[in-house]
């Protein structure tokens, strides 16, 4: 089986690697040429654009790095939009809005191509390691006949339903884990104000019912206030923020996953924003100027 | 090695039979005496009241239901006071709030006992599998002694330094844990009236950085409106208050602590207080009667 | 002087009788021609179209239902832009966001003409009695010619900058003024739970330091369950929710606003969106089916 | 008629001078007894314990400054409790806790004395010009005898049933303004985040249905962050803490103040405890020492 990837970051580069290595025929494009080359070593060829992948591939796979970048290389000059037709499949597992990926979806059927939207839940080992969860949405048929490509990228894969619903699943994963990491922020705090060591309390944790993964992973370096950046904060914010404008739409209340919200903005507010998500618990640490008028 | 156990509710029972299990001699005694003669049939003496068996016991045991009952068995008449003196210890493993640890400490050490507090995390099934996490805090000596005890009781326990850190540590523990369930009943709410599959949902966090026994297995019942009482919601409730209060002692601003809590007393105020605490997902179904007039 | 008046509904009808009153020649527009005559009755001429009032007025305001209706009598077939020109100024009295009006802004100009956003501040009463609150922003120079206008229609002008700032100063003090309607509502809760007349809470506070209009028209019917809708809760909901969207592009962290939207949230999920924004105290009477459960 | 007082601080002074310029005949005394000559100056009687100002006065009102103040005049040697008996009235103006309040109460009582809880709001200002507001509870009979000491020293006086409940309506009342107070500074927060004047904001809203005497007061100061200390901070805060747990025994959910008490905390932590309590306004300013980092 035949393949178009587009977009070799680290992501992509991964996962582009998993597919030669599962013995497909893969041919690349990435916009900086050179990190094409690395995947001709593994024997990949190489596509000039994207529309030139589309071209030769009946499915095309992207992984991009953000809304605009997903919208410029299928609308741009020699896009996926100039070759794509009846026959051609295209797989965006790019993470974006799920009005972008309504738009993208809208354009390459109108041409009589198929869609599905494919965001993975997952960073770069998981990538390196085919440990990908794959939220999948749009055409079903699409879907059955692309699971070889899914088996070689992932661990797990879903079908979600309509296109949307794969953004809508990453929103409300991300809204809970944001939740979550600001009530591990709590706990430190006040474990560390009331004469507790932090570091038990984290081994407590991981003995019972809310053991985690993520708690295990950030919490001993959020004591050391360390946070090598994994998941921006000001993506988690962002997350949590289009979850509430989901939620909005519904009525749903949701009061704790908004006063996470605000805390991660004040996080933002004290320039750590670029930091990991588990910054958020550095704002306990804010200090005033008001210490001689008190 | 001998040792008295005073308490014999669903706990205690399994915790007595598991020292026998393990080879230690073990004397027990409870309220209502039906209750010791299980015991007895696996080799268990009985005492005729709190004061007897610590007569007899160098370490005595004590498991009870809440404050009250601990504060009677050992101020009480034939209470542990009676007998306690130098050379014999009191390790309490009853949940009770700080202040009642610390005044049962006092007098236990005034007459020369030496005292430990070690509440349990787990409920009836780590209780029979000997498989409780005990967070012991008092004196030191005795806590490397009764090591013994907690290996036949516990998978990990752990030393937390002064009396009352015991009672402390379970707040945390249980204020963060009431904060997640939340954050999982907001996004099970989120999902399903956007279109999503609630039980997916729980799939997808199941196989990430999120993954936790909790959500494993209160979710499914959560979506089906099963509440069976393992931890009651009312008790939730009351221990992210108490965490709240112990956090407002050094000014530990915990607004995601704070949003939980104001739901658990929303869910209280519907009647929901003795149903399990996964129940506060029942307030989002909350109806008035207003449909008339809107 | 002479001045255009597009839109007739309940406020516009009030100040296009004002500025009769006051002199001003006006020459009148409604969808709905009829509402038009009642106006004639007070010496107003009718325009057959907004093209046609703008070509007869220097000056024309417009007092539209909401941002569509706004946007339609502007751009639509004998549109305002078919005849706004260089000597010609368009003031747009209606509630629309910043994007509306600003868009409609741009047009205006570039077609030569001048313009100033104006939202009020005030219901139906103010109206009449000539005593809105107006906030204007745009052109400084034409904020300034009109003043005649709005001495007509209000008791008080402010001019705040560009184009926007008007949509904006509204969010800001809807948003003060949704939490305090929140506050108000917890104490009147309180209090009633507390064994404490709700009435006297209301006494008293009207004679302190918080004493405000809002608490004293609304508390008392507030207490008896009316809501009869001035400013509808949806409204109120979708305010909040725009100035927490506002406050998210500078990272302004307002958690005692995101608490109250979720309640109003609440609100709306319970079917109380078209009553008054008052009916919020409504959701601490929602009750369960859970009676026999429990 | 003649009359008891005790406690002449700031309040208690000014509150003397009132009774004495009604024509009432008033023995004083105070812990430091050179604040009694002023009073004297004004025709005061001295008294030389609390038992003896009792001894003589058939009614004693006080006013002193905290729970333990009021605790100690009346249960400490040479205290109100030696003298009270069968016929004396005892009004306690101090603002105390129901706790206190009815430990208070009942001592008085036991003694055939009666009993008075009247904690009054407003401060230095309104107490020089009998203009408190007075929240009595106690004894109705009591209470209406007393109107003339109340007329001389507020402007209006309200009975609210049995001991316990002034301090209570105080709470609710606290509860209310201190969320009051966060919803202005996240308004002007937000204003000034968006370009908008922050004086403006304040202008626009004295105009309108949340005008108070409060936004007018302390909404200048704020914006220059001056927080001169009328009322502390870390009171109001307490005072918001005491009104959730009273709420909390009625299961009444009340998230905005909630989500205010952890601001109010977190000023506290930033060491702002000490000033007034618009200092909550501060805490947006808070800032790290991230830069280099991010």
């Amino acid at each position: 089986m035949e393949v178009g990837f587009l977009g070799l970051g680290i992501m992509g580069k991964a996962m582009a690697l998993n597919l030669l290595r599962n013995g497909f025929r893969v041919m690349v494009w990435n916009r900086t040429r050179s990190k094409c080359e690395g995947l001709a070593e593994h024997g990949a060829s190489i596509g000039e654009s994207p529309a030139a992948v589309v071209s030769m591939s009946k499915y095309t796979i992207a992984m991009l790095a953000d809304p605009s970048a997903a919208l410029s290389v299928v609308f741009g000059k020699d896009g996926v939009l100039e070759q794509i037709c009846d026959g051609k499949s295209y797989i965006d597992m790019s993470t974006v809005d799920a009005d972008t990926s309504s738009k993208i979806s809208e354009e390459i059927t109108k041409k009589g191509g198929r869609f599905l939207e494919a965001p993975v839940s997952g960073s770069k080992k998981p990538a390196e390691d085919g440990q990908l969860i794959i939220l999948a949405a749009g055409e079903k048929a699409l879907y059955d006949e692309v699971i070889p490509f899914f088996d070689a990228l992932g661990k797990k894969s879903f079908f979600l339903g309509p296109v949307g619903n794969g953004a809508k699943m990453k929103l409300v994963v991300n809204m809970v884990m944001g939740s979550m990491m600001k009530a591990l922020s709590e706990g430190l705090s006040l474990a560390g104000s009331s004469g507790l060591n932090q570091q038990t309390l984290l081994d407590v944790m991981d003995l019972g019912a809310i053991a985690n993964p993520m708690f295990r992973q950030k919490g001993p370096a959020m004591i050391q206030g360390n946070y090598p950046p994994a998941f921006p904060l000001k993506h988690q914010q962002k997350d949590i923020r289009l979850a509430l404008a989901l939620g909005d739409e519904n009525a749903v209340p949701m009061p704790v996953a908004a006063a996470a919200n605000e805390d991660f903005k004040r996080a933002r507010s004290l320039g750590l924003g670029d930091l990991d998500f588990s910054a958020v618990h550095e704002i306990v640490k804010a200090t005033g100027s008001w210490g001689d008028a008190v």
